[in-house]
């Protein structure tokens, strides 16, 4: 059977360009197209030319090296002529292949916000794409807000799309710019309006306002759309376009769409787009969800001892998709609720290898749980529970002894009369029978007592200055009075890259930090291999 | 029109806890079942008793007012009486009004998980719901991976679903465990159920693995389902459950839901659903989604431009429902004059009125954005917010001025050679140009300066007697080297009962504690009236 052609319209670069806290630079937007291409998008809008000067100066070369390039921009103005219009003008003037023109679709926004007549809408939406493709472009309509608009004047809407069309264009993006319509009303509309832009015309725009933007653009698709736009990792105002990174995959893996439809994206661009998503996180200084579909860091991760034997036996029952095939991989998670099959795999992968009717094993998993109950997190927490896990079975060498500590924050007055606070930490460390003491300043308590404490370590020194602290997090537990404090602390070796999470708990958070300290500087002797 | 019943199960306690990071403490979900039961869910799993300390412990009283208390575990073991099941014995012990059992129902999984026979699993299902209902609870079935199993042996699977509701189970909830089925299976599926099993006797629960949990709950009603189980803030393994907090908004206020269905969530819930939100992610220490329908801090955040003047003009053509409705607020993140109307609103709520062209109000908005950018969050510390404010509007008396104040952390061995750690805090403050010292000795250092704090304050002392720290808070801002410390305390008066939260912000943990409670000292002197 062939498969009919469906298109991916990326707009990371001009809607997403709206997320709050998000503003590219030239640079960036560079180094994300490159990104797009290795994922295989048809069109990549860059962004707004004439709106801004970044966008300006980014469309004065052509971008892409196979994907459409493609220019945003509105419909030509009512009252003046497309040669009289600036915006339209800088829209011709940029190096793209395309242009993408927002044009109204609902009445009541012609009237308000354009303050013109439904007619002159028209009008304004059939010359902006004659003017276009007179200039050799591709010509594409995004009709704005065209969901409420249908609902609330249903021949108006289907005029607009219709005026697309037969002025040439490639394209009529259905926008659910509101992001709240349903995937019903969605397929119903979109069936509408295939019966005046035939499909393989028509395109969906949606967004995540109810947490739909998947579901609606599918429903487009299964309604006749035959294109679909999206942003990386989901990203745009508000709560988000749809998300490409989970939109390919399902795309390409599900039969139901995989055996209808292809894209322009293939297997090996498909095991890319973990790496792709992450890449474009780093470029943009987000925290990546973990729990995003797909390429999340725990999109294949599990933590339930009900599973975890099954689970290792035949992965197919459990999971919806193999990990490898978009480029992630399965993590099983120690916890509170391991069973002992879920402890063998991670000491496993740890590279301890345990029969499973050894007794240390029972004592390890109540060690476990034991603590767990306390506050300690172990499937945060890998170095600590790698200690643990070799502790119980005799492996760890003592390698130090902190016999004490002393930790002081004192704020006064400083010589020129200004407050100022300042952090003090003494430590008294016993090194095969020799004690040494160090003395160090902090811009915190645990700040001061870390470089105290690794200030000097005789034999180890060398070792442990390749460690550095990269991250920090505290959580109280059981609130109010009892509250018991856990700290984690990722750490990283400067010369390898490799990084690494320990854990605390007590109820002062100096000693939590404390704890995760000793087990991040023990952790990184045992992996030197002393 | 008479609407039918949509029952709403949240499974936060139990499949939430699946979560990679997550690990409730009893304290912990007993919190969380106060905001479901804010929430108005007509069903709390809490937890899987006989699994882990915590959840048995948890279940040793019923733990709450109007929703029904539910008990999580497995069907009786194949081969063995009810009688001789240790973890169905468990959930007979455990103090809850409902148990939900969940069963095998992918003949795959009976022969390798369970290692028994089609037949033996339809009889531990028959068996277990009945001896929850002999035992006067509600019983439920969570038919595990049953789509997977449908379209593996649709038989087989139909006669586990039966079998649950031949026995008398309330209800059969149809578990997309993989996370992997697409929303027209889940309707095509559930719709040839509901000719074994009644839809109001039918529930779903869906995973978002391919960010369609939403929709697959919704299909499954629109199939006739009459039960939804989902999560807040849609946490859960992998990529996490339904988020009840997308599901609720929708089917209350989309006419589509709205018209046919009603819940247990009023419309006053409705309105707390965002603080509901909030809330959920204070306990668990997670960084809030501010993306997330309805509920995200930018869920109905748009960046000016194109839509803002007629946004204000009328929101209803711009937003898909009304802030308000959801307890959640619009906030146009450009201009200035956007922001002063905000603040304007602020203060008002605190009682405080300012003339719009007062200069003094220019001055607070721009120290609230420095502050803000620096770490602070207005939004969450009142008490902090409307010191800075009065200050600003030069309201607030200097009632004591801390001179100076030193912490100590000591960690060293006993007279009787134990290891201890003990935390000793010294203040010296001025109060009317008399000099007061106080040391103190606390848990960890912040109790310890808390308590040397409030020890000695002269003339203030009796009111101060009246506060008292009912939780403490801390977050890393910006990770890393460059961590900035944000801690929020929250205070109670003892007498009133009246709570109120203040903020610190600092690179020193001690020093942004030091902040935050010098603020909560201070704002009960000026509400004392003094």
């Amino acid at each position: 059977m062939t498969r009919e052609r469906l298109y991916l319209f990326d707009t990371t670069l001009r809607d997403g360009q709206q997320t709050n806290g998000i503003d590219f630079s030239v640079d960036e937007k560079i180094a994300i197209v490159e990104l797009l291409e290795r994922l295989g998008v048809d069109y990549v809008e860059g962004g707004y030319p004439g709106a801004n000067p970044t966008d300006t100066a980014f469309f004065s070369e052509k971008r892409t090296k196979s994907a459409v390039f493609t220019a945003f921009g509105m419909t030509k103005r009512a009252g003046r002529s497309v040669s009289n219009d600036p915006g339209v003008q800088a829209l011709l003037d940029a190096r793209s292949d395309a242009i993408c023109f927002v044009a109204k679709a609902w009445d009541y926004h012609v009237r308000v916000a354009l303050e013109t007549t439904n007619e002159e809408n028209l009008v304004s939406i059939s010359e902006s794409v004659e003017a276009a493709t007179a200039a050799g472009r591709e010509a594409l309509v995004d009709c704005e807000h065209f969901f409420d608009g249908y609902k609330a004047n249903r021949d108006y809407a289907l005029a607009c799309a219709k005026a697309a069309y037969d002025a040439g264009a490639r394209w009529v993006v259905l926008c659910d710019t509101n992001g709240g319509t349903l995937p019903n009303e969605v397929r119903e509309i979109v069936a509408d309006v295939a019966r005046v832009v035939p499909g393989d015309h028509l395109g969906i725009h949606a967004h995540d306002d109810t947490g739909q933007a998947v579901a609606n653009s599918l429903a487009a698709v299964e309604a006749g759309c035959r294109h679909i736009q999206g942003t990386l990792n989901g990203i745009g105002e508000r709560c988000g376009n749809a998300n490409l990174t989970t939109l390919i995959p399902t795309l390409l893996l599900k039969p139901a769409y995989a055996e209808r439809f292809e894209t322009g994206v293939g297997e090996a661009a498909l095991k890319d787009v973990t790496a792709i998503s992450r890449a474009f996180d780093e470029i943009v200084n987000r925290t990546p969800d973990i729990h995003a579909p797909y390429v999340g860091a725990s999109a294949f991760a599990t933590k339930a001892g009900i599973h975890a034997s099954a689970l290792l036996k035949d992965p197919q029952t459990y999971e919806h998709v193999a990990p490898e095939t978009v480029g992630n991989r399965r993590r099983v998670l120690v916890s509170d609720q391991a069973g002992k099959s879920n402890l063998i795999g991670e000491l496993k992968r740890l590279g301890i290898e345990v029969d499973r009717k050894d007794p240390r094993l029972d004592t390890l998993l109540a060690d476990v749980k034991e603590r767990e109950a306390l506050g300690y997190a172990y499937e945060a927490a890998d170095a600590s529970f790698e200690l643990l896990a070799r502790r119980r079975l005799g492996e760890v060498a003592g390698y130090f002894d902190v016999k004490s500590f002393r930790v002081m924050v004192e704020r006064r007055f400083n010589a020129i009369g200004e407050l100022v606070t300042v952090s003090e930490a003494v430590v008294k460390v016993d090194i095969d029978g020799e004690t040494r003491m160090s003395v160090a300043e902090g811009n915190g308590p645990v700040n001061a007592l870390d470089i105290a404490l690794r200030k000097d370590l005789g034999k180890y020194q060398s070792i442990i200055d390749e460690m550095e602290l990269i991250d920090y997090k505290v959580r109280i537990l059981n609130g109010g009075t009892d509250a018991v404090t856990r700290v984690l602390i990722e750490s990283q070796n400067k010369r390898t890259h490799k990084r690494w999470f320990t854990i605390g708990v007590s109820g002062n958070i100096v000693d939590a930090s404390f704890q995760a300290l000793i087990d991040s500087v023990t952790y990184t002797l045992l992996k030197a291999g002393i």
